[in-house]
């Protein structure tokens, strides 16, 4: 599945053990896959900006983060693990976990892995594993490049669909040395999900909304 | 200063080029080290983050990405490229900038520096060179673990150094499959100024501090 053969074994096993299944191995240490998530996240997003870094040589470092943040986006790498077919391997207890939960296992293993092949064969072997086995065949940059990462008109857009209703309020105003700077919050049924501070009331509104979405897991 | 002798000395010349002083390459690019700062930034985590997964194999990835976010915050790589004398490197234009923003070019050119070792050299010699030059002449891991980084005392500090009430509202609570959900909201003079969501009260209060705490800028 992954085109090369694991030298440590347990290490990928423990890629897909999910913690509502994973044993204490000393006082509150249990064997699950959250460590290697951590490693893999890091590596995955090291490997990532040198790609972008050198594809786009003419953008500048906020296009980049931009663009490396929704690839390895949650919603990115769960499709990437279905993709691979990482539903059939991770070990959990369904009974533990809602199906919005359930959702990001996927992605979360799949960082694991990435984990994992970085302590089993070094930088360089994921990197080439990422590159041509992955990130090739699987996540078409340029694509994602002209998605819509527009906080705003998502929060609208998930609001209609669930018959909610959204307001941007701007609840705050101050007068600084040369600007001014406002507060807007993003209400839903007119509870508070998000609030955004800037310079502009258009970014403080672009902030709430990518709040409230942060909020509302969408 | 390194340690080491580098090969493409313009790589270098540029992680010490701040944008206030560079000229447009190209339409909209500028030769500054934002973008070396962009992969820097990531190598940097990635090794951070190899070196803490091992130095800690008994405290989970809760742990680890604490101590990381210490490690790597702007506060600790501003003192750190101090240290390492990049105050006399740094081209930059003094008129463009105030003195609180004078004090994140430092930071922002080690990260650069980071990112122009790993072009010149590969990973597993920016990963020597952080390991055994910088990490282990100049950062007291053990000291910032113990650092206080509660996110709700620094918050209820700050409302009383400068004279405001705070409070933290329980607005939300909701029963899932097996476990209740938490919503609470941080007010600073009544005014919600954060809001977090999770499954016990007080990680709900911790997150609603940090975002607080986001949202000032503290």
């Amino acid at each position: 599945m992954l085109g090369f053969v694991p030298g440590n074994l347990s290490l990928y096993k423990l890629a897909f053990r999910h913690k509502s299944v994973a044993q204490n191995i000393k006082k509150g240490v249990k064997n699950s896959n959250e460590r290697l998530e951590f490693l893999g996240d890091a590596v995955l997003g090291s490997v990532v900006a040198e790609v972008l870094f050198k594809l786009y040589p003419y953008e500048d470092e906020g296009f980049l983060t931009e663009l490396r943040s929704k690839i390895v986006s949650r919603n990115n790498l769960n499709q990437l693990a279905r993709k691979l077919g990482f539903d059939k391997l991770i070990e959990y207890d369904s009974r533990m976990l809602n199906s919005s939960r359930q959702g990001s296992l996927l992605g979360d293993a799949f960082e694991a892995l990435v984990g994992a092949v970085y302590l089993d064969k070094g930088y360089d072997f994921t990197r080439s594993f990422l590159v041509n086995h992955i990130i090739k065949s699987h996540v078409d940059i340029h694509t994602l490049e002209q998605t819509e990462s527009n906080f705003k008109s998502k929060l609208i857009e998930w609001c209609q669909r669930h018959g909610k209703d959204i307001s941007f309020d701007l609840v705050g105003n101050e007068e600084g040395e040369s600007m001014k700077l406002f507060t807007v919050q993003a209400l839903i049924d007119g509870e508070v999900m998000g609030q955004g501070k800037e310079f502009s009331k258009k970014n403080a509104e672009k902030l709430a909304a990518e709040k409230a979405c942060e909020n509302l897991g969408i």
